[in-house]
């Protein structure tokens, strides 16, 4: 909840006192064609108004009735390791910022992080989606945008997610598995290859391609600033 | 973020009007002494301003400038099975929300229902609170009040908890064993004293007693209604 501070509402007061005064000054000189009069009343209605629009500002200050909240949102980007959807949410997660909404950004890499025992198997992974996708909800359900970046390869867990969530954006991020392999950009598919690392999405480990998402997005074809405006355009759509 | 609808800026700024005009008006006829005129610049002032306000309250409704966050907090509720905590934190909740803060109540039982295969082994109890605490912190980062009702019998895990929040209150339920198990509401104690159920918290799982709580409440020794009144004076106090 905001509150509004004592600074906010002086300067209020003085941008509205400033024409205020002047049109009452005016009007007053209309009728009468005194000047005198005119700065008189003017300067008067000027001193008791100030401190009064002031007084009325934090009456109001108090009285919530009329304060919507925004409509939040998760966008929810999947895809192969490597094929941008970090770097996707990361700018979009900025972008919303600069619009001045709360914004959280969720990242497969660095919740692993501060979990560092969640396992890759279908049940593991099944079980770490919808624990994110739970935090998401909450966060939206609560005014804050949500920007959140998984490989979650199981069609069943980012439908959960979407259950959960009241404005669930699936971004499918469709670079192909050829393209992710090739920038390699963690050395992970090497060692994939090699038979270093199980259950790697794309290489020994399925990838369900979402059937229904909200935008598509290939990095190799489109650029970061054409896809984050494509989005931002999604929602305004909205 | 909030934004004002544009029915509340109307009634702002009939509220102001009124009082505004009035007193245009009665300085107008103190310094003219004529009725007429100061009816006039009434009349006209009001109109003019009408409109004018009403620009100005949605032009103000665009700058974030002294829109400034409430400062929400993490209430955590520790305590045996039937201590109490679920009743104080729904409690809690209420009055929050009565208070138009943005509120959350995460509870133990209803977690574990979205995640039935969350074991109770320290390691996975350990777990399991590490992950809700995530979950509270990331709310109240973005101006959400948390009330989190959890046994979460293990000091370390309550501390890792505790660091990732700003603002956390640990409140310590200390009814009784006895008590407990004498209320047993969902006949628990009987399962576990008759070997039914391991990993029971009080009878076969050990509890680590707070060592500096914020509040330590015993329901059996305080009605709710007066250990709310506590935790809401300890919030007025910081």
């Amino acid at each position: 909840m905001y509150k509004e501070t004592g600074l906010r509402s002086i300067l209020k007061t003085l941008s509205w006192r400033l024409w205020a005064t002047l049109i009452t000054a005016t009007i007053v000189y209309l009728f009468t064609g005194r000047l005198d009069v005119a700065a008189a009343v003017g300067g008067i209605d000027l001193l008791v108004k100030l401190f009064l629009y002031y007084l009325h500002e934090r009456i109001w200050n108090n009285v919530n009735y009329g304060k919507k909240e925004v409509v939040s949102r998760v966008f929810w980007f999947t895809g192969l390791s490597g094929a941008g959807k970090s770097t996707l949410a990361e700018a979009l997660y900025a972008e919303l910022k600069k619009k001045g909404y709360k914004t959280e950004h969720l990242d497969g890499d660095n919740v692993r992080h501060i979990f560092p025992k969640t396992g890759f198997t279908k049940e593991e992974r099944d079980r770490h989606i919808r624990r994110v996708g739970f935090l998401a909800s909450k966060l939206e359900n609560n005014g804050v945008f949500v920007t959140a970046s998984f490989i979650s390869p199981y069609k069943e867990s980012r439908d959960f997610v979407r259950k959960l969530c009241r404005n669930f954006v699936e971004i499918y991020v469709a670079t192909s598995l050829e393209v992710c392999e090739q920038r390699d950009i963690k050395g992970l598919y090497a060692k994939a290859r090699a038979g270093e690392i199980n259950h790697f999405t794309g290489i020994n480990d399925p990838y369900e391609i979402p059937e229904n998402p909200e935008i598509i997005i290939d990095t190799s074809k489109e650029s970061i600033n054409q896809s984050i405006k494509r989005i931002l355009q999604y929602i305004d759509k909205k």
